[in-house]
């Protein structure tokens, strides 16, 4: 009993990038018990590079399949608004809200920093999510700059970078970018040109 | 070199209270050399009590002692105003100003919260210190949540709890409270009541 309840169970939403990857070392460092978590639709099997990073960093890691409407829904949102911002916010807010509304869940966590413009939960909305689903959302890498995230990630990983589509991880954004195109749009045109993508490949 | 070049060091703002204390254990779980501050404008040596609490949490400690006409600034608001929150604000960011502006400092951190009305940097002054004087600004506590904070506090450090004047700290209040009193007002109708203070005193 002593040691059940001793245990910080954190679940993480992870893609396999830098920023998750870096979130998830940190909540390791602070004596969490980190559960690695990668969102798929169903719709292409890109979480495969977010295990694969799981593993090669030694965490538990868990593919939850979301209804494919919530998918369906942001990629309306793409071609109607012709940019990706507030899809990408609507799909982070119903993930974590998936995640955080089963039963064992007493903490959840991401990667969102400082600098991000989406995904982003301003304070009322994370108060809002921590109160109604009895969460504690935590957000390691809130209160870092991104001189203090790349001094970080390039002491302790390896991480490949290009741009979007030749860097595969398992983020929303792929199976996204896939659904526009099945609707016969071109993702390029919504998602922003130079969107330099990273995945952690190793730890150093 | 290669040792100089591999070390972090890290300046930030301490009072002994649990914020700043349990900031201060997370930047050096993430590798960080930590050096402590903690401000005086040399009305009183309530720098002492942070001194302390350094000593007892194993970490150097430097007292910096600030223009007094920033306090006596500070304390004008406070009477004019009848509340301290824009005083402690203004005293905040000109202390972490102060160190930001030291030659050898490359990182300023403090304890500030994601539920702290004051002191609070939002992003754009935040993002405006770092370019104003090169330096990261890193707060470790700001994507926690008090549920999160409680837990890991309650977790590392031995704290004391009580009303802000019986519990002593080394806090900016402390020495503007002082100064209040001296000008003949009572900081007990500016400061709020029920405001509980904490100082850490051992290491669980």
């Amino acid at each position: 009993m002593l040691l059940a309840y001793s245990m910080k169970v954190v679940y993480h939403l992870f893609s396999g990038g830098k920023d998750s990857s870096l979130a998830a070392w940190i909540l390791k460092k602070l004596g969490y018990e980190v559960k690695l978590i990668t969102i798929t639709f169903g719709v292409l099997d890109n979480w495969k590079f977010a295990r694969e990073t799981a593993e090669i960093l030694g965490f538990d890691h868990e593919v939850i399949e979301m209804p494919i409407g919530i998918l369906e829904k942001a990629t309306e949102m793409c071609i109607k608004e012709g940019r990706a911002g507030n899809a990408i916010q609507y799909i982070h807010e119903r993930a974590l809200e998936y995640i955080a509304s089963r039963e064992e869940v007493k903490r959840i966590s991401d990667g969102t920093r400082r600098d991000d413009r989406v995904p982003f939960l301003d304070l009322s909305k994370a108060r809002s999510l921590e109160d109604r689903y009895n969460v504690a959302y935590i957000r390691p890498l809130l209160g870092l700059g991104y001189k203090t995230i790349r001094e970080l990630v390039n002491e302790i990983f390896v991480v490949v970078e290009d741009e979007s589509e030749k860097v595969q991880k398992g983020d929303y954004e792929t199976e996204l970018r896939e659904l526009i195109r099945r609707k016969g749009h071109d993702p390029s045109q919504i998602f922003p040109k130079r969107h330099v993508q990273s995945r952690v490949v190793g730890l150093r």
